[in-house]
Parts: C-alpha cells; structure tokens; sequence
C-alpha cells in the first residue's frame, strides 16, 4: 500500500481520515489486552493503538513486534481522550486505530536507545553510524546542513551564478596542508592530488569568461583529526569577475541572510566590518566572537612609569601591556583558577600572566603591591570598579594578543557572558599579506600566493623593498569567534603574479616549474577577479548549536563505515612502487 | 565603474541609455577614423564605436587594443543605421558609443580564434583549455551541464529530498570497474578508495530512515578514457524507502521532464517501458534507440527448412536467424561497403553476414540463390520490397543481438533514419539478474549484489537451484540509445543478500569480510528501499548534442589542467610502498 503521510505529520487534522503509515517501532507498551506502539520515522513519532476489537490479525501482527522493526500499518485516526493529550508532541492530541499491519523487517535489539540525549560512548556511535543517524537530534543536523545547501543552490541559481564543477584527480596545487595523492594505474608513476580547494581551477574559469562560477566543492587534506576538521571537507565556492570588494561582500551577505532564514529561521541584519588591526588590537584575535565585549584594552601609557619589571621590559622591547576586564570576576575566580589559566597561557608564549581584583581595599592579588600606585588611573583607564578581576598581558604584539584572545574567549564562556541563542557575524578586511610561520621559520601567504595587494602596496614586491609590509585585498568572514569563510580579490596579470612568488621566496626556475601553467594563462587576458569560500560543514556545525563537525557530516572519517582498508592485494610494479611518495607543497618545501 | 549589464544582452531597448560594460575584445576594424570593437563576454557580443568625437582619450586607449584585451568601457547605445543592421545577432541592431575606456589586462594573441567552428587540433585545444572555454559554444554546453544541476537540485528539494554528502575516502564497495586508491599517511599503510558510487552509504541512509536521499555525487573508476568517459564523472544519486518500481519511475519522470524543459526547453511525454527480453528482441541491444525502426525480426520459422548450412547450423545449436530489413539500402549499399561491414562485426563473434538485395531480379548478392526458393516468403515474413537491403545474422542469441543491434544503429545513422532532434527515453526493464561475464568467465551480477530479486525469483537463489535463471527488480533509463541511468529494489534482509553472495561465489567467511559491515546493519531493521543513479556527464552530453564527453567537463582529464604529477619526492617508508596495492573488487578477484 502507498503511503499517505509521514507518521511525525499526523495532527488533528487528519482526524477521520484513513492512513497508511510506515516506519520503526520507537517503543510497545501493552495495556489491559491494547498494545500501543509509538511510531517513528523521519518526521517524527505517532502513537498507534492496536486492539482485538479494531483488527484481530493486526493485534497478532503487532504483537510480534519491537523495538526497531519496520512495519506497515494502515488504521484510522482519533482524537486522544483528554487525559491522555501529550502536548510535548506535534501529534500527541491523537493516535491511530490500526485495522492492518505488516511486518516489513524484523530488528536486532539496537545497542542503544534510538532518542536524543543518550548516554553511550562516542565509540559505539561510530561503530552503529547507521542507527546513531536514527536519533531524531542527529536527523536534524543534518537536515539543517541540507538546507544550507538548498539554500545556496537557490541563491546562486538566482543571481546568475553558472554551477561549473572542477577536478578532483589533477595536480597539486600549493595550499598550506598536506595532499592526499593519488596514484594512477593508466599512467604508472604518475599521481594525481586530491585538491585542497579549487583555487586555480575557478580562476583559469574567469579567465574563460564564465564570470560568475559557484560549486558546493568536496576538499581534502591529508592530516589529523580534529574536533573541528576533517580530511575530507566541503565548501561553497564562488568566484566573480570584474567586482569590488565590496561588492562581493553584497552578494555573500544575500547567500547568508538566505541560509539564516531558510536554515535556522533566523534574521540577520547586515554585517558590520572590522580591519584585521582593529580585530587583533579590541579582540586579541582575527576571529572575534563579537557576541559579547570584554575588549583589550592598551594600558602600556598609563603603566610605562610604574616600576613593575614585567610591563617594563615588554614596552621596552617594542611591546604592549594589555588588559581585560572581567566584570564581578573578583569573586568567580579563585588564586587557584588564575594558576591554571595562568600554565595553559604559556603555550602561547607567555611568561606569566599579572591579574589583580578590586576588592573593598582596592587592587589585591600578587601583582596588585607593584600597580597599587596607579590604581585610580589604571581603573579609570580600563573602566574597572570594585568585584572585578583584570587580567594583564605584557609582551609582544602577538603573544599579548593570542592571550587575551584566548582569556576573553575562555572567561567569556565560564561567566556565561555569551547568548549562545545569537549569530553573530563580522568582516575582517585587509590583511596582512604575509604571515611568518613560526614552525617552518618563514614567511608565507596568509591566504594563498594568488592575493592581490592592495593597489597602495604592490610596489612593496619589488626588489629592494620590504614584502612583509604588504596587506592584502582580503576578507574573512566570522561568525560566533569561528572562521566562516575568506577570500580575497585575485592577482590577475603574470607580472604581479610573478612578483608574488618570489617575494615568497621562488626562484623563476620553481616558479615556472609550480605555476607555469597558471602564469601562461595569465598572459592570455585575465579579468580583475575574486570570490570566496564557506566552510560548510562548520556553518552546519555553527547552525546546529553542535561542538563536533563530525555530527553534521553523515559518515566522518572516525565511523566504522569509512576505515581506510589495509594491505589491499598488490597489482602494481615495483617501479610504481618505488615511484611513490607523498607530494610537498611549495608553501612548506624547502 | 559598476558593470551595467552584460555586452551580450544589450539590444534595442537600451537605445539612449548609458551603460558600463566589460569583457573581452572580440575583433578590431578600423574604418575612417573610427575603431569598431566587437566586445564579447559569456552573455554574447555588442558592438563598441570609438572616435574623436564620442571621446578622444577613449579612442586613443582603444587604439591599442588587440584581440582577447579585457576591457572596461561607458557609451551610450545607439541604433544602428539600417544598412549596419546585423539581424543574426542579438544585439545587431545597436551600437555602443563609447567615451570612457579602460584597459584592464592585455593579452597574446591566442593561439586559435575564440568563436564557434574552429579547425584546429584537439589537443591545442585542450592546452590551453582556457581559451577553449571561451568560445560561445563551450560556454553553451557548461551552461546546459548547469542547468541540469539546477533543475535537478531544485525538483527533489521541492519534493521532500535531503541532499546528503557521501564520503570519498572510504573502504572499496564492489562495482565492475578498478578503484582508485589514496594512501593515507596519518594512518600509515592503509589506504581509502575513491568510491565508484555511493551505493553502500545510500543504503546505509535508508537504514536510518532518512526515507528521501538524493545527491550530485562525484564518482572515479581508474581506467582509459574512451570518447563517452572520463575517469572521474558525476551522478545524479538517489535513493528511496517503501517506494515501488512504478513510484520511483514516477519521481524519475518528473526529474526528467524538468530537466528537458529547463535545460533545453523541450515537453517530454510520459516514458515508455519495455522489457529487457523484448527490447533484446527487437533492438538487439538492452540500450535501444528508438527514435527509428528497422527492428530486428527473428525469421528462423521461415527459413529453418531452407538448404543453407550457416542458417541450418545455427538452428540446430539452439541458435536464431534474424534479419533486419533496410528500406532503400539495396542502391545505397556497395558489396564493398558490406563487405567492410561483416568483417566489423566479427568483433561481436559473427562468422559472417549473409545479406541480399530485393532488385529488379528478386533476391541477388552471395547468398540470394540460397534464399530464393523461400524468396515470396521471407519477403512477406520481414515487409520487405523491392529496393530494400535485408542483412541477416545466424548464431547464438548474444551474437545474433549483438550484431544486427550493431548493423541497425549503424545503418539508421548512415540512412539518416534517425531524427536527432528528438530525445527518445525508454525504460529498460526486468533485467536478469546475472550475466556472464567472458573476460573473467563467470557470472556476476548485471548490476550490482544488491539488487533485489523478483520475488517469484528469490528461490532460484537457494541452494540446488540455479539462480542464473533469477531477473531482478531493476530498471534502466536509455536515452537516444545511450544508457543514461539505472536503478533496482535493494535487498533489505541479511537473509536474502547473504543468498546472493552465495550465488556470486562468495563463502560466508569472504562474505564476512568484504560486506560484514553491511550484512550487519541490515539486521537492525532495514525499510525495503530502492533508487538509481543518472550520469550527469552523459545527460549534458547528448542533450548538448556533442560526441565527446569531454566537451560538457570544465576540466576533462586529457587536458593540460588536469595532468598527474610525477616522482614527487618521497615522505613514505619502504613499508608504506611494499604495503601499496591496487584493490581488486570482489566482482573480478578470484
């Protein structure tokens, strides 16, 4: 029989009506010769009630039934009796009267109950992926994550967007992780690499005239597990011709505002923007959580003449004493939670962290002796008053800003400062061009080697002069203190493009050798180009108010249904064997 | 400047209006004094008018433009005079004169011109694959690819679909085709395989009752590209709970239809449905094209009492004589034109091709004095006459099919039998279950092992039958005489799909081993389910009315975009490399 409705849809509409149901038998209970069943499938749950009285052999039917078994029922709905109405249920004011039922699949005992909020390991999760998928909250997710997508296809669909899919299996193209590789078995000895985004691909598309390029993209990268990172990812990709900045951002605020509303129900006004300066100076980082304030604040004037040898050496080697403060933060934290915070900020450099509370007699706590001298300017400065505890940095620019990022964003949640209900998001613009990484001691693009300067500073790629100096036509998008999204305006000519590489440290030999293809194309007439990325699995995270990206993804690396297999019998060469190795990217090769 | 509007769509009811417009130069002339620029981007071409008089600073700039420049220019659109009027172009009846101009990016000349026709090598073309996709009709054919994207995205979110993203790096499923396979090297000496469909994780999704499933998936088969493949291609995935045949061809209906009617702007009318017994009957081939007829006729009643060895051999094994009737063919075919064919066909097996001419005479050609004493009534049995060609094949039924399925698609092109405007979709049904497979010699499944069964069939899988003789409930969409998709009921008991593993050879320890995961998850309560795949590379290919597949994939794999790597230097240990394999899939391992 076909199905006439969804069984979490059946309402007090449908009071009369004859219907076919199909579905998973959420839970029985047998009472007084009835046996109800709760009915569930992807729409929810409806309780059905069988009897001697309204079918005989689909009483004995139901009455093999449990927990998970699939099953065909056709019945008539009713009201409820008053006493039994469960208003926590979209169909608890009635229940079905079954006259039919068929048993379409019988089920072992699940390992665990099929309800949100279950108490089991994420192992076993993993292990039975397929019912852990069952669970109401998880259907969700990934419902939620479907709409962002439907979303997306609408929007661009709309506005001139042409959907172009790229490769997959090409060559590697320089990003900061590593590859995963793939060897071919027509061409032994060759490899492709799985791309870690389409970067070049949907450039050489508006150097083709395609104009306006969108794709839902599967990326990889070839490296650990991590709460908010899988090797294997998505994102939507966009890339325009012959726009400003702030254009690109006007068609990425319509893409968000429609996700928000179709995804989540939720309004967004338009989104302020904030300089990567400003972003690093207020929020000690370059994705603020902007939800609550607790800004940093630069007190190096008013503390350079106090005799504290802590702040003073920090402003005497070029560098900053900061502070937030926490307001009523004197009573929450204790010495001993200062102490902890005070080990976990070393991992940024930091060599200790000054904090004092301002109790009935003022600045107390270790440090409160050394700044005692100052306290009215100090408090006035930071707008501080009695209950709060200040936490200071003091040291360079980005040590002092990676701690009192982290404290803000740290303290922020344990006081509980955070409407966790709010989506919060912010433009972070004009880049830095360069960043220096600390673990392979040298400077790399930011974003990736393809950013244009801004206009004022392409002269900084000359010889002679300092590339570092350079910011970049950049801009992230941030939402709730997570990287969204980022992207950049495009070098379009081979003579910027080439100045570029080797302000990265390329010589024209590696430059041709890694990007030949790109700088050939660059002669050929390229349009002034740009565009963006969105991680989509973390806006489904983001979205579903989940703290693990693997809960929006169906199958994540870490489920037993996608183990890597080992020892697969072997079927090529030595030759192939010995050619295999696992590309570098020029962006961390040496 | 902001772009007003596309150069392509400007036309007579821009007249007197100002408009920015940016693209690319498409040809010079210069013709007493003044410039004439036709400029190009995706939408088409407008022609620009330089002079003293609009703008002399404009001028000077367009002076130096070359083809394939990207400009930027602002002019008021003109009417063309009458006599300048071109009515083959969109936009021929009004001119841009232009007083603002801008160079934005110059360019070589390109190597081959950017319009539709070229004469020049494919592989010039595809080394610079990005001015190839400049040209209108590429642009075309990556605009009717997009359209069945968006067609296809929007028809199943309006019916209750939920997209849902597959994994890529995942463990072998068994299909017909050899995996790619991706080291990992955070796991080292294990490796993923990039799936050939996501027919297991689809299923799996059934299990967990997401009840409606579609994605746009990414697929990868390691093997040579032929015309109609590429090694990495794209299909419309879905699959579906408690749905019958006939429901899920009627989802697929409607996909189709919205498809034709967006992408190409053509109704289609309700499908028709054969058999594949009848269509192997009629149209020697499971893939009909039935756009012409010229069907095959079984004719072996007729001529079984003829002295004619090959036609008597083959009847006596078990065999058939069919014959296809080519209306016309008796003057348009040269003995020497048939001769070419019959050794063609020895591919198929066919130990020759008997054939006569219906002339002035009666039955002439090689073997018409064999067939003469029958000559009134084979004539009458095939409806044919004077003028006609009939070719015939004698052998078993495969060879007999083959053959005569080959001759008729052939024939029907050479005869220009065939309307190529049309779009002919039949549904290819009730398919056997297995088929022999002669490169490996035995049986696999036509499908794949988890189709369903007829159920009047599910016994030939026990143990003692034979289940060879099993069909199965499965359904392919042809299009044109091009697979175009297919599907089947999935079997959804542990009890039923252990039988078919059986019946493909697999010991229960293999079974275990290779579909443990499976066999698992569907004892805990799998809905009867079913769904198919459409490929999208071959539907944008023959509704764009291309040849080659090639032409519908921004990046095919022969292009120079998209070439593997060489001897990347190694990362991996010597275990690593002894450890690397190609998977062998169960369907071909012995």
């Amino acid at each position: 029989m076909k199905r006439t409705s969804y069984a979490g849809l059946v309402n007090e509409t449908f009071v009369g009506q004859e219907v076919v149901l199909k579905g998973w038998v959420q839970k029985r209970r047998d009472l007084g010769g009835l046996i109800f069943i709760d009915l569930r499938d992807r729409e929810g749950i409806v309780q059905l009630v069988f009897s001697q009285e309204f079918g005989a052999d689909a009483w004995a039917v139901a009455d093999k039934f449990r927990n998970e078994y699939v099953v065909e029922v056709q019945g008539v709905v009713k009201n409820r009796a008053d006493r039994e109405i469960n208003p926590k249920m979209k169909t608890g004011k009635v229940e079905v009267e079954i006259h039919n039922a068929t048993l379409l699949a019988a089920a072992k005992n699940p390992p665990f109950y099929i309800e949100d909020d279950i108490n089991v390991s994420d192992e076993l999760r993993l292990e039975y992926r397929y019912l852990d998928l069952r669970r109401p909250e998880m259907q969700n997710n990934l419902k939620i994550r479907a709409a962002i997508s439907r979303a997306t296809h609408s929007y661009f669909d709309n506005n001139d967007f042409i959907e172009i899919e790229t490769p997959q299996l090409a060559a590697s193209s320089p990003e900061g992780a590593r590859d995963y590789l793939v060897p071919s078995r027509v061409y032994p000895g060759h490899f492709y690499a799985l791309p870690q985004s389409p970067q070049l691909f949907k450039q050489l598309l508006m150097g083709a005239g395609y104009d306006r390029y969108y794709q839902i993209a599967r990326c990889f990268r070839d490296e650990d597990l991590r709460g908010d990172r899988q090797p294997e990812f998505t994102q939507i990709d966009v890339e325009t011709s012959f726009l400003t900045i702030p254009e690109i951002q006007e068609i990425t605020e319509g893409l968000l505002k429609k996700v928000m509303k179709d995804a989540v129900n939720v309004e967004i006004d338009s989104i302020p923007e904030i300089t990567w300066q400003e972003s690093m100076d207020r929020f000690g980082t370059d994705k603020p959580d902007i939800r609550f304030e607790m800004e940093l604040q630069d007190i190096s004037d008013v503390v350079k003449d106090i005799d504290f040898k802590v702040f003073n050496n920090a402003i005497e080697n070029g560098g900053f004493v900061k502070a937030i403060v926490v307001p009523g933060g004197a009573d929450k934290y204790s010495r001993k939670d200062l102490d902890k915070k005070t080990q976990y900020i070393e991992r940024f450099g930091a060599k200790g962290m000054a904090w004092i509370k301002i109790t009935e007699d003022g600045f107390t706590g270790p440090v409160g002796k050394f700044l005692k001298v100052k306290e009215a300017e100090i408090s006035e400065a930071l707008g501080a008053k009695k209950g709060d505890l200040i936490l200071f940095a003091a040291d360079n620019f980005k040590i002092v800003s990676d701690t009192l990022g982290y404290l803000r964003n740290a303290i922020g949640s344990e006081m509980e400062m955070i409407d966790e209900s709010k989506f919060a998001f912010i433009w972070v613009v004009d880049w830095p061009l360069f960043e220096y990484d600390e673990g392979i001691k040298r400077w790399i693009s930011a974003h990736h080697p393809f950013t244009m300067p801004n206009e004022e500073d392409v002269h900084y790629l000359n010889e002679g002069e300092d590339p570092h100096k350079a910011h970049a036509q950049s801009y992230d998008i941030v939402l709730n203190g997570y990287e969204l999204g980022g992207g950049s305006i495009r070098i379009h000519t081979r003579e910027i493009q080439e100045k570029m590489l080797r302000a990265l440290g390329f010589t024209p030999e590696r430059a041709e050798k890694a990007f030949g293809y790109l700088l050939k194309a660059l002669d050929m007439g390229f349009p002034p180009h740009g565009g963006l990325a969105i991680g989509l699995d973390r806006f489904a995270m983001l979205l579903a108010k989940r703290q693990n990206i693997r809960d929006v993804i169906a199958f994540p690396k870490n489920s037993k249904a996608t183990e890597p297999m080992t020892k697969a019998p072997s079927l090529v060469s030595d030759q192939q064997l010995t050619d295999l190795g696992l590309f570098i990217s020029p962006n961390v090769e040496e």
